[in-house]
């Protein structure tokens, strides 16, 4: 479907965040989309543009979105914002696409330890999709509540998938990545400063970063039985982009090639992944949708570099992703590949 | 010992390289030193601070160090240099502390294995002591022939050490490395450029970084039998700083207060030592010979993170710190703190 | 013309360096483009994809452009390389479009002068254009060997010009620029390295820069007599952008409101000119054919503080610019934004 | 005086801001004063440590300082904050070295006009000496509250001062400066995370930085007549240092040999000034009181670069330096220094 028809509406919730800010900048080139609201609780009155000059969305900022005037709902709102809004928004007859956290994990119990309260509508948690386009297509096909992946997890989950799928590695997984500082957000505080952390690298997160949970999930569920995931992120003086080193335990008589064989035959035809020999540097993929990948060995270690834009892949454009793939436009719609070098 | 003793006289080899210039620096600080020569192949003639406008030295670069006018050789020359001139330098009575992997590997099979050629004088592996002050000090006392550990070497050993060496976890190591560019030396190429490397974050050295074998050396001396370690080193966009987050697996029974009981009793008052809480960011340690380490747990693997100055305490401070203990100096001389923030 | 007539078949000589890079990265894109031949002598029998990650092109890189094969030829080689080799493209019927400063000079004596050598084709001199596209769009209409201004020059010019064209202002004109590295190119050598220029600003030419010569030139023709330039350039620690703060002296009587209509008459409906009130973050420009200006004064200076991408406005783009211009292309073709923030 | 004797006891206020807290890095370390208070509202009653772990300090914060337990109160308070508690200070028998802008303007009407309230103690402005210890040491001796010029106006007044005071120069004087970030505090804003001033350069203060008004009365006063000051101060992703490229006209007759004379003949034996030849770096001064000069000459313009770090020479060292000439000390006590390349 698509294409000449008439225009999916999309709204952003949360606009003025980085993640809703580049959400805006995608959908607003975006042939099959009409951005017709963009909200800001913070902004509303403003233009976007007023509030992001890169912009060229002239939209006046509303305090909420309204669901009536618009077919889906893009939402990168604050941790358990879009959790109380969206059932106004299902019922409105929208589609959601969420980037926040509040809908990835399926069990309430798990929420509520790592979230550190109740989810107020648990049982969207059932109807909700942990989206994984290229893993599980078949899941964001009809589905009217989809849920990102973590900045951390898409890398994590992309680089992991077709092994833990093809058992090629045991359930033991090792993830320690690197990300740049703006996965913190535009409300960051004296902390990511340029004058505290640039010239500076250091780990965070040590006893237990959300993201873990929803890669237990995720890779249990490719797995087809629990897996451990071991996970360290670290904060490195740029602005996008992620590095996600996993380690993984190959199974015996599992060699290399045949890795590469399975990681061919899951993502061979996919447009937004892509084989290199040596690890990317996370700029090859800055500003895009793409997703980077390498496999080595080390003993009877499968190490994947999986490399992301936290921002791009790991956020609004994964959303855009899944837009297409949800409402049959062509995967590229909204996300041609801008690469800069340097 | 000594004091107000005669001055120790030294001299730099490769003393125009990062850190050679930065051995230069603090020997030129140091009270019970004497910088008597400088020496650099590519700038012989010129004085050391016409090379590097920050350095307060004066010397006139040598093409070569003359030992018959020092007391130890302090070398930072490339791979394979020192190999070779080393036997002068001993031979001259000279003391030698070397920050090349020349002297580090124990075997000379490995050494051609990791190196690509036959090391040229392999009865030498045999004297060398591959340095370790705060885990093997006894080593260091009456030996001729120091060898530092690489720059990410040390950050791992000084993470490992006491666990291994206590048998608190299993002989299975992974170490994620980050580094700064600085690393790469001033003799880098088009691919340490700032419009390359900055915003930018990579891994490398997938298929064995030299450092692997050394630290499998080094890491199965204490642990008593063979280890088995995994290496990945990242390259991120700041100049100086490593961050070595090891994975180690706890033995059963084993838990995280009692492994910082064992980093306490073995670091406790050693004063390049520090304990954080959270993992450190690396620009604490910048310009310093300090290395920060924070212990953590996640299931059954126990994670430490070692925070040092590449340049610092991975090559020239711990080349001072050597010295210090070898010529029963403070500790601290010529390694007063300086640490800034931001 | 041109749009569904057939596509403008493009040459890039000099295609490896970052402006070559970066006009073959835009004409890729082009819809009314054929890119059809990219060369480089350094990379020959490679595609350019093998030599850029970033690059969509697939191009096997030639030694040399067959101007047989092309309507234009975009030049990006180093000083020299285009003032022997544009009589054959010329000869051939293409059209030239040179990013170095070949041809921007008029006097023969001047690039003498300037650039230590005889121009090896003087009278090519008097068929140049150095191409002011917002300021002087006649000029470029039918010519066939356009010279771009440097990006210094670029900066300077757009800043300047509307005021000395309607002498608003005297013919003293003061240019301090800050730029990023990327502007020394991916030759660069070891004082561009990250090691050496993160964390540091300096400024450098300070006995006359290149591009001073062809300021004066290009504002002594807008002024209508001649005018006097003094010009510094920084380096700043970034990879894109300009800042080009130009001070000039305000006519007794003129004020501000005055400079700011007629900034307005001359540029406003131009598609790559912008005002802000403020002077603009030259991120907000980075990989764009964008110029912003904003206009300022204090006492009776005028300051204009013209904010650029070095590669794009001040080089890549503003070819495209021109191409588009010359052939009677949508001004934005192959020039669409994607301005990122952050 | 001074050495031996009792240590000058030294409280600072302010402690936990950038400036306040490099001034107890440095007066933790100096030989001859004793650090008996660091005082900051927002973090009483923590160490200095917790607030700064680079901080080797372990006093106690104070909501205050008490002006009865020391000699000297350096403080690095925001604006207005000294102005108003300088008066208790005095009359316990402190002398006062401040690093804000609360007692550099003269004029009153001019604190005003620039700082939008009435000066609290305009009484203090006369007693109040505006700080140039190059330039003007004799107005330090006895002073008993000295005012250090704002981080531009240091540098600027060091580059312009001989020119100025020999009249080798005009009194129109046009400043560019670009500072490091760390300028900002760290209090600093949204505007100055890592994620939004990477990358990126701006110009900013188009109507009027506040250092512009010191630095009129402060070259009026070098020059013997009113000077005109136009000033633009430009925001580079750095963390420490300022480039002021200074502008001066040369008085007719007057060559650049001339004016170098002047300026060896006033800075020569000066151990804070340094002259290169081409414009020095901006990081081969960061963490040191210097100031690198340049000097050179396009027409009639002299161009001085002065590069000093904005939170050493341009605000805590430079207190140590006042503290030392008031004192007697030896110039560099405390300030020994510690360059790092790179």
């Amino acid at each position: 479907m698509a294409g000449a028809a008439a225009p999916v509406r999309v709204a952003v919730a949360g606009a003025t965040g980085y993640a809703g800010a580049w959400c805006v900048a995608l959908l607003s080139r975006h042939p099959g989309v009409q951005l017709v609201q963009a909200a800001s609780r913070s902004h509303a009155g403003s233009t976007h543009q007023a509030v992001y000059p890169a912009s060229e969305c002239q939209l006046v900022l509303l305090p909420e979105v309204d669901p009536s005037g618009c077919d889906v709902v893009v939402s990168a709102l604050p941790p358990g914002e879009a959790a109380r809004l969206a059932p106004l928004w299902l019922n409105a007859g929208a589609t959601v696409i969420d980037i926040s956290a509040d809908f990835r994990l399926r069990d309430p119990a798990m929420y509520l330890k790592w979230y550190g309260e109740e989810h107020p509508n648990p049982n969207l948690l059932l109807r909700s999709v942990l989206a994984m386009p290229e893993l599980d297509p078949k899941a964001i096909e009809g589905s009217e509540l989809l849920a990102l992946p973590g900045c951390f997890s898409t890398a994590a989950l992309l680089g992991c998938g077709p092994a833990l799928r093809e058992h090629l590695v045991g359930p033991e997984i090792l993830v320690d990545a690197k990300t740049g500082v703006s996965g913190a957000g535009r409300q960051a505080g004296q902390g990511f400063l340029l004058s505290e952390v640039d010239e500076s690298t250091r780990a965070y997160g040590m006893d237990g970063h959300r993201h873990q949970p929803e890669m237990v999930q995720a890779m249990s569920d490719l797995f087809g039985e629990g897996c451990t995931v071991t996970f360290v992120p670290h904060l490195v003086p740029m602005v996008r982009g992620i590095v996600a080193t996993c380690y993984l335990r190959l199974r015996p008589g599992v060699d290399l090639a045949a890795v590469k064989r399975a990681y061919q035959s899951h993502y061979g035809d996919r447009p937004f992944i892509r084989f290199s020999e040596d690890p990317a540097a996370s700029k090859l993929v800055s500003g895009t949708n793409l997703c980077y990948l390498s496999l080595h060995r080390q003993g009877d270690h499968l190490i994947v570099c999986a490399v992301i834009d936290n921002l791009g892949r790991g956020a609004s454009s994964q959303a855009v992703q899944l837009l297409n793939q949800r409402f049959g436009f062509n995967p590229m719609a909204g996300l041609e590949l801008s690469q800069r070098w340097p």
